[in-house]
């Protein structure tokens, strides 16, 4: 494929594990961008906080927040929320009323700042979570930073989709990078898909190329790779 | 002096004028961190841009948003808000009516992300600006990326001084750097200030060190001058 642009997740991605983003991660982004590539960030973060790393980082500002729920197009684009955070919420109540009951107590992270999904710490097992919603229209993401419900249909593939349309492309006109489960299916989506070397197996199976280097040092990789 | 920790604006200070950060600030940030010196960042920007920010270059996440209006002690920190928005808002009203009257429409910056101060785009004269609210009980603050109206007695300082409390330290404990005119009380409050070469004149006239070099670099030459 000819790569016109590139859709990258942040944690574990660009960063390492304690969420410092890879210098090199910055530079190769920097490279693409002053290149006419456009880059988009797809995290599950909330969009403000997105926005200050697409600031940093020198992107035109074009991010996928809520892994999917929220994206806008450029810096001073309006947000567009997929979705009703109606549902994950309803989910969150019941999780919140069975763990309760065992004594554990769940809070949502940046609620006010959220506009379709919801996050929470991961002190509680995320298979358990996924039993006790199985009833709900919700999907259950653990990121390895945290736990999101997701309104059914709702993915970072779905809004990249959405976005790509408003650039003037379509997914296939993207390369994707991501090293978790959330990325599986923009990494399925995009013209071709890449993992970093730290990745989950799914994200490894949906990938064209799997870095041999873990974090911001395969993110570097993948970036060569395509577009060098 | 014998500083134990910094304070630092981030546009214009860690960034160039395009607001892309210097990797050498991050660089820099990170030894001083690892080193066992907290690193504060200090801005007009929202909290949650700025929980981004931190979190991307790896510092504790204690953050003064607002030129001083909210800070939090430590990414977890619960927000503190200092000052009554209403005031600030109805003076931006006033703008809205008077400049309305011309034809300019002003929009509000991150209005409901917001918790204290208001900000708006360069696009009018701050001296009329000045002129038109010299009676309303606010500053007007000149970022050089945007106007920002603050209530009277709500500065980065007033934020330092509160936010020092809570980290068990004063604000002359703190080397404090700065380009702008909303960090020049900052510059003075703190045990010392300094400047980076691009900073206004009234902000290098507060510093006891002004750096020869400009925007990240000259970050980088004040650090190495109070803690190597």
């Amino acid at each position: 494929m000819t790569a016109r642009a590139l859709v990258t997740d942040i944690d574990g991605t660009l960063t390492d594990r304690t969420r410092r983003i890879s210098l090199g991660a910055i530079e190769a982004i920097r490279r693409l961008v002053d290149g006419g590539i456009p880059v988009v960030l797809a995290s599950g973060n909330t969009l403000c906080f997105m926005d200050g790393l697409a600031r940093m980082i020198g992107t035109d500002g074009s991010v996928i927040a809520e892994n999917g729920g929220v994206w806008h197009h450029g810096y001073l684009g309006e947000p567009v929320v997929t979705g009703d955070r109606r549902v994950p919420l309803a989910a969150f109540e019941a999780l919140r009323e069975h763990f309760a009951g065992r004594g554990v107590f769940l809070d949502l992270f940046s609620h006010g700042l959220r506009h379709a999904d919801v996050a929470f710490a991961r002190t509680v097992s995320v298979d358990e979570v996924r039993a006790v919603l199985r009833t709900h229209p919700v999907r259950v993401l653990d990121t390895g930073f945290a736990i999101h419900l997701q309104q059914e249909g709702v993915s970072k593939a779905t809004a990249l989709a959405a976005l790509a349309r408003a650039m003037g492309m379509t997914p296939a006109d993207f390369v994707a990078i991501g090293d978790s489960e959330n990325d599986t299916e923009m990494i399925k989506t995009a013209g071709a898909g890449a993992a970093v070397g730290n990745a989950v197996p799914g994200a490894k199976a949906a990938a064209d190329y799997v870095a041999t280097a873990p974090f911001g040092d395969g993110f570097v990789e993948a970036v060569d790779h395509y577009f060098s």
